[in-house]
């Protein structure tokens, strides 16, 4: 587990931006579990973060000044700010973010990351189809609670797995989902047995771990697992658990594909217009958790390992 | 590890075929990594072997006489006649095997199961690509030996991982691979890094345990894993062991899917015409162990979990 002593604070004078250059007023962070791995050393998706470095986050902010012909003072903006109160960008990866459309914590969740990543999973990646059972691990999280209402949105059964009573009450009296089994205090075997009487056809994963395997045993002939995180096995001490009922997927015929959404950035826009469109019919919800204040960082960023946040995790920076 | 008292060899009145029946002399009978797994209670892909029942397995055999107008006394055929010197068989998954194309064993062999296994599971699974690099666990075994030579015949560079410096060397010299890794004296994830510059597109598993997770470590992007087997694990005492690298199938967009053979049967008549042919031409050659014997069974089963077959292991039964 990160620790408090495992982050520093700096100030610094602010910068002037220069030609190409825009100065943002940095607004909402964002918190995601894959931060976890961006402390780790080693071979991943993107390089580390260096010792010394501002911390990686995706963040949504306000243009205050902009030396870039694509911006203008007054914009509201989303892009890989991180974890700092103004930032420098030469606006590559810098989206617009519409107020007017959609508040601006929404740009983090459903309209962010975490809604592209259930969106373009589900359903390219696990190639979602009528009919199926679908479940999803970290049910009430950023990305799980969009996977299980694009499946109910297509028609599909939801199973959410999710810890406590409060977030399988969310998932299912909130979200719409079907059911939803509390890892903490029931046995998730039973509860799929129960809850998925034509079992599995597809499991996005977030969890890992023994919930894995749980799902393992109870997959349908042809099921898709799509491998999206794994936050049960991040601060492991003795490294990753590896699931030991994957033979299933020989038994079952089914298959296990990993994916990263930035693999998906030419087709945000489509998946953004859809998603927009389900919320503006009030039939796609965007669930955040807010803490207010950058300094809380450390202690926040911890909340999602113990599974302590209900929807996107986020910390507001600044007031609009 | 199974074990003699496992076994038990029962002599029996030689039976008269009803009408739809034919009585098969058993001249070859398969033998196959497969075998442990339908030895353990539990559901998987076909029930489990009944204790006092005859031991499930594939063979070529000669038509005694007939019942069935399908079949004709003096046939050759092949099917599910299990481990006995004459079978009774109602004619169903029986097909016929001519020794005039191909001598018996081959019927077992690359135009049997494990080449057909070999064929779906690369081409289909897998869906190999020009210019991949493949590699193949198990490759000098029945299964792995024709999938090297199916992604030499295709284009492809072949790295086959195997025991012993006298399979390496087949696969190499005999068989064509490019390079092999022999897991016995080497480390095989220096030996992939070495083998495999541009990394890993296609991987056929046929063992698990160690030696896939050291190829997932060597994944390249879009990496396709086709899961045939786990014989390194089938006599685990404490479990099967999972991949504990599995999270690179998501750090490398790649996928880790299961397959049965049995699910392509209205193509095996595809697959054989095209082996036949590569045979024809002796792009493909077929590799058969042939241990004589019906009673030598027990203690040839295990050859292939000690890793001592060269080739696709079987037992002759009788002269034809």
């Amino acid at each position: 587990m990160p620790t408090r002593s495992d982050f520093d604070y700096v100030e610094e004078t602010l910068p002037e931006p220069a030609d190409g250059e825009i100065l943002v007023k940095v607004l909402y962070i964002s918190l995601d579990p894959a931060m976890r791995g961006w402390m780790n050393e080693g071979r991943s998706y993107v390089p580390p973060i260096g010792i010394g470095e501002v911390f990686r986050a995706g963040a949504v902010g306000k243009v205050l000044e902009s030396k870039n012909p694509k911006f203008a003072a007054g914009d509201f903006v989303s892009g890989l700010f991180g974890v700092q109160e103004y930032a420098l960008s030469d606006g590559r990866g810098v989206t617009p973010a519409n107020p007017a459309l959609a508040p601006l914590p929404v740009y983090l969740s459903v309209l962010g990351m975490p809604g592209m990543t259930a969106y373009f999973g589900l359903l390219d990646v696990a190639e979602l189809k009528d009919g199926d059972t679908v479940v999803v691990s970290g049910a009430a999280g950023a990305v799980g609670s969009v996977v299980g209402q694009i499946a109910k949105i297509k028609g599909c059964r939801v199973v959410g797995i999710a810890g406590g009573q409060e977030k399988c009450d969310f998932i299912v009296k909130e979200l719409g989902f079907d059911a939803a089994i509390d890892y903490k205090s029931e046995n998730v075997r039973a509860g799929l047995k129960e809850k998925c009487p034509d079992r599995v056809n597809v499991y996005f994963d977030n969890v890992g771990g023994e919930i894995l395997d749980a799902v393992l045993t109870r997959l349908a002939r042809g099921a898709r697992i799509a491998l999206c995180g794994a936050v049960s096995q991040y601060n492991n001490q003795d490294g990753m658990k590896g699931p030991s009922n994957y033979m299933a997927l020989l038994v079952d015929r089914a298959r296990m594909q990993g994916f990263l959404v930035f693999d998906y950035a030419d087709r945000y826009m489509e998946a953004a217009m859809e998603m927009g469109g389900w919320m503006a019919e009030g039939r796609l919800k965007s669930t955040e958790d807010i803490v207010e204040g950058l300094e809380t960082f450390p202690d926040t960023l911890l909340k999602l390992f113990r599974g302590e946040n209900l929807g996107k995790l986020m910390i507001k920076v600044a007031g609009e």
